[in-house]
């Protein structure tokens, strides 16, 4: 296990007392932990065997501190497309923060109100690293893309509907970006970016 | 056939001869012909029967005038991502234009290069409506339409490799546009948006 | 925002607190507001914050009037190929009424009637823009698009079973529609189609 | 072998020496032989081991008789949408002519030219059973299916581009029409068309 | 109206007063009535408003009857490849029996029991036409095509999973069938299937 | 290196001086050779390098031998459904044998022939395990699955047009075989069918 | 029947009764009865007509046992990559062991933990037929086909989102494994893989 | 243009004139010159309008150098599953070097040959950020990420056949990733992942 990072937990699809069980063993190794993708009811499971566990409710995460990181400098910023893609956005930020970053949001700034990301743009390019999180066509990471001198981390949503075929519209929009230093998670995988970002942030 | 409008052939997979034939017999009837997809043999073929016959050859299109149009006062707009997507926006270009429009081109402004876009943004709000043509992520056309407050008509282009899936990547991007006011042609369809700008600029 | 346009929500996927803080928000600033997508739960959580909120349960669509809009004297036609497409349509016909259109409403035309929309052809022709409404093998686009002179959008909808794959069949059939004039909106995009209906109706 | 029904030979990346061989093989048992997406030098390389072949080059079909066929009353008719999807409909229709039957053609009577079918409806009418052809939107199949109270045997091509996808938008449209009595051959099949039409009309 | 045929109705999506309507308005012209896609609920409120209205739980259909059909000597015999598939296969079967036809019942003879379709071949070979319905790998409909001489309709299913698609792979593997006979309805379209058939049987 | 396997070399988009380099290198740790993907230009560079190399061109396989390998008593049988599947089964055939096993090929045998795979039993039943090639439909892994108590390994093949994608529908169809007793390769991967057969033989 | 063969029941959307009435006709001839899909409702109905009836839930098998088998000395392993693949290996393993085979399970070793795959390589390499299991990207079975001399039988699981559209993922990379000796079953389907590594370890 | 950056084209699809064009236009404001996806007549053109042009065969790049960059301590580090993937990875490699980086390549390393990789891990361990390129079932980006904690670039390329549907199993494979600390970039794109390491390797 890398040092100061968390025990992570992917909840989805596990039984309760299964994670109850996983929670158990990692806090004897007195690490802190993580648990994405976890429900009010699984978030109530782990109050049972841990007191002090937080729920992130928008994020859908989970986190038990037993360990202080200390904050690096620079930060991420977290920009989103819609307000519908703030759940995975949350995901990404909170985990972020969690694995000791300093994160800005920025949210709601997709190419429908592009006056607001033009308005917001220095605190976009003061992160060392960008995560942006869109729907529907997806075009937020190219947009920043273009605008922006920094590593984009770019995470397609699920939200849509009709020919967004779950996400996959915004995954080939963001693969296929002509802006340069942009690079793509999977679909709704706010996690996975968060941990890259730090993984970057702390270079 | 439409007042003024001109006999339409499209000529990928026809044969020299079979194309001739064709032009032959619109050629008693007088009307202006338009011909598409035409490489330089088409060309050749069809000068042998119509010697006044015109090759435009980054649309790969010819055109045979046989009667005025008279010009509205009202114009079209074309504006493309990249300069390989040039040869579509063309080919839409030349059908409005010999359809009877004024043409406005404003190309190379994509995601890439925004700043391009918001330099030229008069010309482009300026037209009664717009074509935006883009290839790989196909963000354009979102851009274009949350900026501007005009029927925007979106080509997706097959330009792009990989996860373009000669051109699904533009398309799903361009039907999932979050900016209103954006409606979508086949990949590659020049043609198409020319004529249907066309029919709206004289509405 | 534009002039006399409202104010949107795509109340999908949102909760309803969060919907009810945006439209006293909007409120505020005394726009008619129109919130597509909304079952009736939502509407009950409208009414509570604006007490003059009309339903309109077939369209899911939510309208609050603030301002008069002037009725330009052309009208906007919405034809569907059968019953079960009327949802979609009738959410683009009341986004076009709402914004300040005349709309004429025919419906269940489609290929399996072909009668019934050439006997219907004068109300379809007499419109200045037609919003063609078809799910299964979307053929009513094309068939309008070739029967008459005017702007075609196309909206594919889901309705279907197979490999009509949630509305594949329908666009991909929209799409390449060999009838000029016809453009292509997402699957199930009844408000887009009324948007820019009635944007090109208002030109 | 079925009483009077030809041995039939697939060409397509079978090597012409291969191709020799099995005429000579079939040619000792005395039967009608037909052979398939046959090109020129197939052509060539089977005249050499059979002089009254006989090639039917825009249908890609070589046909050597052997045995006579006796004619029923009845005939079947092959329509298209287009003049690109005669190459489909001849291969349909001169197997079902070496089968033994009776063929009307109807071409180029696609949506784009719905006039053209109300105006031969009656020769298509006739028919025990049709061919439908059609590339693009395919909406021809429905069309015809709508209008005629036969059993409708519907062929998608792959003529087209862009989101045709080879064939895929025909073939999805076709499999999802919504008018009763269509059902559908893969994709540039005209030799099945045309070998169960001639079942079906010998019933 | 074709002569002796009923009156259809697709019941999926419809709400029960809106089929309600649709009863009563049909039963005042006194034709044979078909519903397709029924449940038990709509079943309880056709009831309501037509006494004698049968229900075929299996097929999903609901039949009224008000004329008779003068039975053809001929059959249709309607094969299935297990017992998961025998819901669309009685959706065929009551559909075919409904419009005047004999029909021969041969169920579970799928390739994984290719035995039992040996074992029955004469009840398969004396029909006029054949239904195949199978899921999964769809291989019936090529077996069935391969030992018999007569047109083969072929009914991909649903049934099955994983790689199965919703029915992607039997559609695919009947549309390929290199058995000469075989067309392809759309995925689960018993209805179709037996209305066809109905069709080939009466000519 | 396994005991007595040979080294191999996939020789698809490699050039030939680094195809020839590789050879080279192999040959002085005395092992056999087995070089797949290889079209004659590549057997004429090998042959520069290695005189007595062997070419199957059939099978577009290269073999280089400097050890012998004992044959079990078992064989491995490889079946067809047609002969244009007979290029990608003899890539499993010479790769089997040239590993140490005996094979037995039986070719040509899929649905439209049923009764030659019938005819054909005891050599297929007879093998230790079975390679079933097939393209179009696929069908006949299903159907030797279901008459055979041997494990099979299917190999689709690209061999078809239109709805066959490319083998899609081969592999979809092996994929939900309903016959117990079936694993699946990539498309048109003789070279690992006759690799894993071979494996299993030697247990 | 096989000797020694289970009968096996598919339950996944048959009815109760159904299941009932095939048990008490297998129960007859008295062998060993495998039922696969089963959920504890099922497991409820079976038990009323056979009281030693054994639930196998994380597995959702039902076995029913008439006949002891012998056992063979080598052994099957089966890994998984993660523990929410267990599940489906569960249904592997359960199904061998039942067809009278020794299983060994090594779970949640996949390439996030690559070292605990590498610490358990023995009881891997040890058995005679090796069943990976793995979802999301499924490398998992490249790793044990890329480290083990024996055949590696590839199941995809659905476990994932996003792009992993139900198990796709895991399918394509199984299937191009570039690691030689690996063949692939659908998409969570254990039971085939228990079963057809039933067949090869008694050969 | 950010400082000390080249000025890139993307040669694809360009004419000869244009691209000389682009580049005497370039040359003029004495940057540094990056021009991707260049044959060797793009090279030859591009050659006489430059004649100190640099051309990098394999990586199919062009490099015009008018000013030095300072190479920062930390290097970038690529690795290749395969030989085939070589030029999408030197694609990488020389974009990076020429943007000032140190670059260490570990090539042919994938899971068929994993302890290559094992053998030269501290070489990949050692860099700042790692780019992965494979083909086929692309595993090698989770093997990677699963070993090392630092970020990963992962390319998928087009390198397989069958079922690898021109590079999207590896595509896939990436995306689904569960190693934390891997995101994607376009099929085939060396040149977006040496863009973003160099972005990452100098923050
Ligand atoms: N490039 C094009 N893309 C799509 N449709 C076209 C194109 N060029 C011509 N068409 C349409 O094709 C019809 C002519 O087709 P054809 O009779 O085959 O030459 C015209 O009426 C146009 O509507
Ligand atoms: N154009 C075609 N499309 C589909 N199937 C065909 C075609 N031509 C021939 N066939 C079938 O292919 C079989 C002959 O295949 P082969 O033995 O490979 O020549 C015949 O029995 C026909 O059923
Ligand atoms: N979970 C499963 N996945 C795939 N095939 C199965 C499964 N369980 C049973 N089968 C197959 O399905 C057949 C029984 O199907 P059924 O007659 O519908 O119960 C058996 O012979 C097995 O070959
Ligand atoms: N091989 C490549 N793949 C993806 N994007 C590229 C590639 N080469 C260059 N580009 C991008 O394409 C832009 C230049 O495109 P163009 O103006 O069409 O030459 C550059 O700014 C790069 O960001
Ligand atoms: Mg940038
Ligand atoms: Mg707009
Ligand atoms: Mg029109
Ligand atoms: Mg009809
Ligand atoms: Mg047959
Ligand atoms: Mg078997
Ligand atoms: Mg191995
Ligand atoms: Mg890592």
């Amino acid at each position: 296990l890398r040092n100061g990072y968390p025990e992570v937990i992917y909840c989805e699809g596990k039984q309760l007392e299964h994670i109850q069980h996983i929670i158990v063993e990692m806090l004897k190794r007195n690490n802190n932990i993580l648990a994405t993708r976890a429900n009010p009811e699984v978030y109530e499971a782990v109050k049972e065997v841990c007191e002090d566990a937080v729920y992130h409710k928008l994020a859908r995460i989970i986190t038990i501190k037993r360990k202080e990181i200390q904050l690096p400098e620079t930060y991420i910023s977290v920009v989103t497309g819609g307000t519908s893609d703030i759940p995975v956005a949350e995901e990404a930020a909170i985990t972020a923060e969690f694995l000791g970053n300093r994160v800005e949001r920025i949210y709601d700034v997709g190419v429908a109100g592009l006056h607001r990301l033009l308005g917001n743009l220095d605190r976009v390019t003061g992160a060392k690293v960008i995560i942006a999180v869109a729907g529907m066509e997806g075009a937020l990471a190219s947009v920043v893309g273009g605008l922006v001198d920094k590593p984009v981390l770019a995470v397609p949503t699920s939200v849509g509907y009709g020919a967004n075929f779950n996400g996959l519209s915004a995954l080939l929009c963001m693969l296929n970006s002509c802006a340069s230093g942009v690079a793509v998670m999977n679909i709704d995988n706010g996690f996975g970016a968060g941990y890259m970002a730090s993984m970057i942030n702390k270079l």
